[in-house]
């Protein structure tokens, strides 16, 4: 990655960005849960944005950007590479605004999650599963079809897109001690934090990341960006490395990365299904599983928590063993 | 059963029951899907009481019927024989109340139920699984402590409670054609149908239940109690027979009653996990279903459902072969 100097998206690019995409995806609701209170001794409000558009958060950044190209862009559609919610919202996102959505994928994508992009109206174009494939595969798609990239979260549109579940959370709820959410590519946790930033500076902001895939922990205890290589999580959105945008945003705005074990993501999952009778994938547990392994840090904060998706594959759940 | 004589609560009994509860239950939120709409062809809003205490609606009834019992009562506490929601919910609002709940409960109960309603305080006394057993065994309980019998639907406070749940959907859902509520001893429907005759008599009440458990179907239809003996389906709280109250208030006030397969149950259960992303008991499933199975009849209407709850052992999916 190219050390990018720090451009971060202003408080008015946040507060256009939720003018533009309210009358298009879901305010969704704020959960509570008496029981995991008790379990983790804080007292939790849970931003459900797997009831979102798609599924997930990803519906945000990706509507916030489409809704922001030129008519001329919007003849040549949009372009993206990625196997997971980012397709379905790019895809989704495309077809509100009559485009078109490019998509490659790789030939092993989950055939759900490729069915989905292309229920949404997407184009897919499939690659070898190696990132070289995805992204040489990619350009050709641009240079074919003049299309724009829409990169899954290294992008100033999709931050601040991604920074609306935050916004929302905090109108609703007041005087949180603590914002929570899942870092992968950093997409969500910068808008988070820069949400949090301007709107309730008092509120701090702490990333949960899988213990298997802490890359984003080490880059930002070390100041210095710390590539993902190939980790092996069941918290497959949080595979990804930083962004030269994303990164410099956490590291100004963000107070700390926790991390979780396996074993706790899937007990957090289970736990969420179990006591707040809703779906959650396994990325949006991350936060949960972290609070569940650092209760001493967390004890009776007031902790806002982005639940950031619930698209899952119901055929295999990660306690049953088939 | 004796044929009983058509006691039915006023629209004041259910005011007063609302008015009563409130404090304690939660007003359920109403959700929506466009995927469901799309595949059943008709408008539907779904009264969401998986998220209610103790994961489902029976929350409102026993609430309604311990905040009704004299002090006197309240020393001597509640009995009751369940296997099910009634006998947590039960458990629930006798600790709401301070007072004891006696639970008789078959010994091949499932083990998490048992737990749940001991968590919840309940004093739980095993019996042999035959009715015979549970009838002796509750008398013995009900001999020895004084307590107050609450049966899980025949009973009027019961009916009242349950009532709340429609009114609650009335209050917020508009110009409704059809209200749907799964139908197993009747205190569901008998409720519904009672809150959409006082309050949005334009409203028709259509009831639900599994084709391999369709004893309330042939009591409607032959006007003729009809026991349920035996049933084997998926949708375990629906297998119970019709009460001496609930019956004559369904036939007053339901206009009919359709069966879903057991098949067709599943298949709905998983179409709501997967397009709402919460979680629902098979029970809950089946005016779904029976939607699905006739479309032809629902087309084009505006039609409320009454989700019923959502405690299901994650261990064992139906469409999960372990």
């Amino acid at each position: 990655m190219k050390s990018g100097k720090s451009v971060t998206p202003t408080r008015e690019t946040i507060i256009e960005a939720h003018e533009r995409i309210r009358p298009h995806v879901h305010r969704t609701p704020v959960f509570t849960s008496q029981a995991i209170n008790r379990m983790s001794g804080a007292d939790l409000f849970f931003k459900c944005e797997n009831f979102q558009k798609v599924g997930a958060f990803k519906a945000r950044g990706a509507t916030n950007c489409i809704l922001s190209l030129s008519s001329e862009q919007l003849v040549h559609g949009v372009a993206t590479h990625s196997s997971g919610n980012h397709a379905q919202a790019l895809s989704w996102a495309a077809s509100l605004a009559k485009t078109m959505a490019y998509v490659v994928m790789p030939t092993n994508s989950n055939p759900v999650k490729v069915n989905a992009v292309k229920e949404y109206g997407g184009k897919v174009t499939f690659c070898e599963s190696t990132l070289a494939a995805r992204e040489s595969t990619l350009k050709e798609v641009l240079k074919k079809t003049g299309a724009t990239e829409v990169h899954p979260y290294n992008n100033l549109l999709i931050i601040a897109g991604q920074a609306t579940a935050a916004c929302e959370l905090l109108e609703e709820v007041h005087q949180l001690d603590i914002v929570m959410a899942p870092v992968g590519g950093g997409g969500l946790l910068s808008g988070t934090a820069l949400a949090c930033h301007y709107f309730s500076p008092e509120t701090k902001v702490v990333g949960a990341e899988p213990f298997q895939a802490n890359d984003a922990c080490l880059s930002f205890t070390t100041k210095k960006f710390v590539p993902s290589i190939n980790p092996t999580t069941i918290a497959d959105g949080l595979k990804t490395s930083l962004g030269s945008f994303t990164f410099p945003i956490i590291l100004d705005h963000v107070t700390s990365i926790l991390t979780a074990r396996e074993e706790t993501i899937i007990e957090a999952m289970r736990l969420i299904w179990e006591r707040m009778k809703i779906l959650v994938e396994p990325s949006a547990a991350v936060p949960v599983a972290a609070l569940l392994e650092n209760s001493d840090l967390l004890k009776n904060k007031r902790i806002g928590i982005i639940l950031s998706g619930g698209n899952i594959d119901l055929n295999t759940l990660p306690w049953i063993k088939s």
